[in-house]
């Protein structure tokens, strides 16, 4: 398959990379061209543009947030001028339910297919091809993206014919990420005030009830303070529980778990922790029973 | 070893058959002995009081609260006088960290040994002799009673020497079981409202991310809206929250999630779910964004 | 003055009937022209169109939200372009800070004037023109609309030079309502529930420590489940505390108690509650300690 | 009439003192003797024990606690056994509920009466006789009392023949309250970040919607941060507001902001603010925003 890539950050990079070592022809975008440089190396072609990007079967993009995603579509040279007709959209980034929506719409009109397809995992799963995508879009259209969605990842959930369940689903997910992060926290902030050891109290947890990666991963990172460098980036952390409340608003459907968590991201944000791990929510709670502060 | 048991409800009845099973003398008592009579038929002695069961090395009691364990070891005929010197009282139902420090203290002064050993399972576990065991109490009583925990469990961890870390052990676990259970019901009211199977969004969250024992369970009872009958009632989980609570007010750990499924809990009180499995909070987010009461 | 007024719903007819009372001539705009006949009689003249209104020394927007503000300041014959150089754009609705600070924007650069004057106070206080008006902006400017301040309002505060100040502090007042009607909901819920009789509660509280205008409505309200006709709409009140979140959220102030009345306020709408009073939400309390759904 | 008086911290020194100044006899007993002196000088008898001070038609209690309460009911020459038959007893601590219904069968059984008459006010208003009283219990006994209510108080509130009633109506008053400075204290961290200054701001809010003695004072404290030293502490606030969420829990009403209330005191607790106002608990709101810790 001939594929744009747009956005190679933490994530995007290496699954590019997959998809270069899967076969497939790799046309890289980057706003700073650092990061296309090193893939280039590795046999993608270098794209001065999100139009020459778009030279291809299938864009990708893997962008921070809404806006991001959205600069790439619209305007002079955007995927919705440069994309051939025929040819699809991926978008893997975490983004809005209403953008979802409108990008769904956009492509509708003009004759391009439109697939939701973010993913679960953190930088290291990306780099070893182990993500689990969350496809949504056209049944056809996502069956046509197999390939690509087995060089990136290890198992794919086509969820619905509608794109946006794709986003819900996966901000639902980090939702659920986020609020274990607070639970652990506060449960290792109790017990280890009463003179438990950390490290021994998950090997127990995730021995028994809670032997799921999510708990391994973020709990180990809260029982060695470790949330530097940042696998996930507190300040995009809020930005999908922010999305996860507007989904929940739009829906009607209160969310009480998704507000608490916000709240503690804020507080986190104050503390000057936008760019630690987002698991550095889960020291709020420590921090509040007179610990230190998280990151200090 | 020769065992008093007290307590033969949904958990106590499995674990006694197991430590008949592998072949030790079990002395049972229970207030209301129609549960007595099936594990006589198993082997058991019948014992016809509480004084009776004591007569051995080992007295294990597995009952509903704090209440119920003080009024077998206080008054006449009671564990604290009836329990031979050099016997040790095991503990293995969930109490407060307050009574197990006072346990702790009376069986000191007179001689007796204390062991916390609260497990983490439903009764089916329980039945199946695969509960974990939470151990704390003196390092070579603790390795004493190691025939007794294997018996009735796949695994034990000794936490400390300390008695009642154990139940705060205990107690957290059952803190993160219910904001777990809060969390997705939240997701799955917030994916379903949207249309999404909400099986199918179970196994997707428990074949990638959160492939744990406790999502696959309560996960499970939430997407079937299986509350009734009861493996764990909700009275009895709000006791526990209330207990959690209790035991970071005692330590200076503010618990936020902990006191959001405490309300939680009590909403589901009132809506009458008292006797439903606690599995059932989760099922409050779906109702207040406008679905079915819990149970009806 | 020569005044055009734009938005007549519950709380700008009042408003602008005061205007004119006190002997300015008022130019009124309503989308639905309904409201702008019963004006008329009573002196105002009937504006065609938006850009009628502006032709005036000061124009009002009290329109319900941001959406409906930006569409009568953009766009063809909106204030942007209708509005002559040197007149004043007074924005009364409560709005967002960021809209505030984009209006403050968009008129310093084509020299005209923006004041933010929201105010306080329910559609009787609007028609008695009793009023609190909270304003920001140029100081010279603001002492300029004594008069028109004085006639729908009984006191003015200037608190900033910055408009959008006013806005927060508006947020902030309509946060401090939606808090006080929860936890005055959930004490009645209680005390109720105990047999206590609401209304002589809340003379007990409204004679001692909570002698406040604001008790005594609100509070009156939810003592007699008084939820229709709505003075402010339950739907509105989300907005205005989504907007104070949204302002939270930027200045990085986390705000525990507006999350949780966001959520209750979601409830009441996925209950029906849409167009309730938003005193209505006072209600779930004791919903939620089994009582009725509110408004049924 | 001849009136016990046990109990002289910052409150009860100022009642007692009152009922002195009316021409009561009063028969004062304190744990530390020092403040029975400065009332003897006053015109008070010493009572050298529990005993001596229920030689009397009425005993006040005004403790901090339900133990210290329980201290002087029971035991050897307790009230219990020292009032005589027919006298009264008037407890005016903020008790549980539990122990008020317990007291009230208590004294039934025996022949004396017992009056729940617990009230609003800080110190000054204590010293002041400005005092609310909230009087429950048998209509006739409480009508006898009048003369000594007046002697402390302003007014009072007869609200129910059942003494339990006057102390959960004091605990959701003090609820109320406690939901008050949080609500005011994330308000005043917010408008502050923007600028807007503390006490202009307050004097907006008191001199409109919540023109009330609550939002002064609390506010006054709030905007001067000025918490030492307390009218009253920090870890008495705790002691209330966990007892109302134990009446909640009782009732099976979930009380929200109560919870957020009390994990926002233990975090004072932990940041060791115990002995400040409690105030300051409206204090944490900006410490999260990034300000200082309370109290430093």
């Amino acid at each position: 398959m001939r594929i744009g890539f747009i956005g190679l950050g933490n994530m995007g990079s290496g699954m590019a990379a997959n998809l270069l070592a899967a076969g497939h022809e790799v046309l890289a975008y980057n706003r700073s061209p650092g990061r296309v440089a090193a893939l280039a190396e590795r046999g993608a072609v270098a794209a001065e543009s999100v139009a020459a990007a778009c030279d291809a079967d299938v864009v990708v993009t893997m962008l921070a947030d809404d806006a991001a995603v959205e600069s790439v579509v619209s305007g002079d040279g955007g995927i919705a001028e440069s994309l051939p007709p025929g040819a699809t959209h991926v978008s893997s980034s975490t983004i809005s339910v209403t953008l979802a929506e409108r990008l769904a719409a956009t492509h509708a009109e003009s004759g391009r297919h439109f697939v939701s397809a973010p993913v679960f995992g953190r930088p290291e799963a990306a780099e070893a091809g182990k993500l689990f995508v969350v496809a949504a879009g056209d049944p056809a259209v996502v069956a046509d993206l197999q390939p690509l969605f087995d060089a990136i990842g290890q198992r794919t959930f086509a969820v619905s014919a509608d794109p946006k369940a794709a986003n819900l689903v996966k901000l639902s997910g980090n939702f659920l990420i986020a609020s274990m992060i607070e639970s652990l926290g506060e449960a290792m902030a109790l017990v280890g005030k009463a003179g438990v050891d950390k490290q021994e109290y998950l090997d127990l947890l995730t021995s028994t009830l809670f032997a799921a990666p999510a708990y391994k991963t973020y709990g180990g990172l809260l029982a060695r303070d470790d949330f530097e460098p940042a696998g996930f980036a507190a300040h995009l952390g809020l930005k999908d529980v922010r999305l996860v409340l507007a989904a929940g608003e739009q829906l009607e459907v209160p969310l009480p778990v998704a507000s608490l968590v916000r709240d503690r991201l804020i507080t986190l944000m104050a503390a000057g922790g936008r760019d630690l791990d987002w698991a550095a929510l889960g020291a709020l709670a420590a921090w509040e029973a007179g610990g230190p502060k998280p990151g200090s």
